[in-house]
């Protein structure tokens, strides 16, 4: 469990005493299989730090279809972002794939770090920085690229995935049905 | 060209000699019609900041077809930022549409004004999360909206962009084409 310290010594300056203080309101949460942890609805109120599983922060479209916008792995941070900003309630829910093991820290801590700890803020900075990346590229294979293109990028970038995640959560993460999936990974 | 100015004073704290010193690092720069002001390859050296005009950060797929990634409208910042975050060379280009008038900041100004006043951070941290929060609106768009729905919402929520800009800036944002665009126009 002591990721997030790894993280602050490897991108930071800071002090092993602030590191310690910072890592402090990190809680453990060890969820039970499949839960949801954020509903749609409610306000996500913490910010999650992935130790072991995955997260799928989904969405339901307006015919009931339901959608992956971003997986979150081991060693990866998110939340139902837009929510947890505006401490409004989420339009995503956010799920775990199978049992997970999170670190979670909650909307008031992580203001507080930013406004005490100018370090931590440019480190929290550069979080979202990288998260906003991964998006502009999932927008750019999003409108860019057919469906078939996607698989193969996801399956280039990310091979883990198709071994360790059911075929429906890559297939939502896609943006295609599960039949679809299956028709593109037997073309060759 | 005093908006960045009042963005500051609304948005921060800030001393008025400390917005004054801030804003005078945003240099004006006024474009040629349609220039392309960082091309594909280049590196993107500065934030844009949109006084007049539309950007558009465009990408092109592997047939040569274009996509409008982002459009930047006025009184918005924006730039190629995965270039611009890693000072590597962009796979987006930025043109603008018709005549534009921005204020650029640079990479180095930029960074230097985080390190040294921690408001400026908390503001520009604050830029990138809604930046994010809007990436995450579309990619949410993109994987559980058809064509007619994304371009209805479109309509909805920016009706300007229909009057301001040319059917094929409009196509390229919503990854259809223009002859698509305009069947869905037609459509009761």
């Amino acid at each position: 469990m002591s990721l997030p310290a790894d993280i602050l010594r490897k991108n930071t300056t800071l002090s092993e005493k602030k590191i310690k203080m910072i890592v402090a309101l990190y809680k453990p949460f060890k969820t039970r299989r499949n839960q949801e942890i954020v509903s749609r609805g409610e306000v996500a109120r913490h910010i999650y730090f992935v130790v072991k599983g995955y997260l799928r922060v989904g969405v339901t479209n307006s015919v009931g279809h339901q959608f992956t916008r971003f997986l979150i792995e081991e060693g990866m941070v998110g939340t139902a972002f837009p929510s947890f900003v505006s401490q409004k309630p989420s339009t995503a829910s956010i799920r775990c794939v199978g049992q997970c093991e999170v670190l979670r820290l909650s909307y008031q801590d992580l203001n507080l770090l930013c406004k005490k700890v100018p370090e931590f803020e440019t480190y929290y900075r550069g979080l979202i920085e990288q998260a906003y990346i991964q998006a502009i590229h999932r927008i750019e294979s999003l409108i860019s690229m057919s469906a078939y293109e996607r698989y193969r990028l996801l399956l280039k970038e990310k091979p883990k995935l198709f071994q360790q995640l059911p075929a429906n959560v890559i297939a939502e993460y896609l943006g295609i049905t599960k039949e679809t999936l299956s028709r593109l990974k037997s073309r060759k």
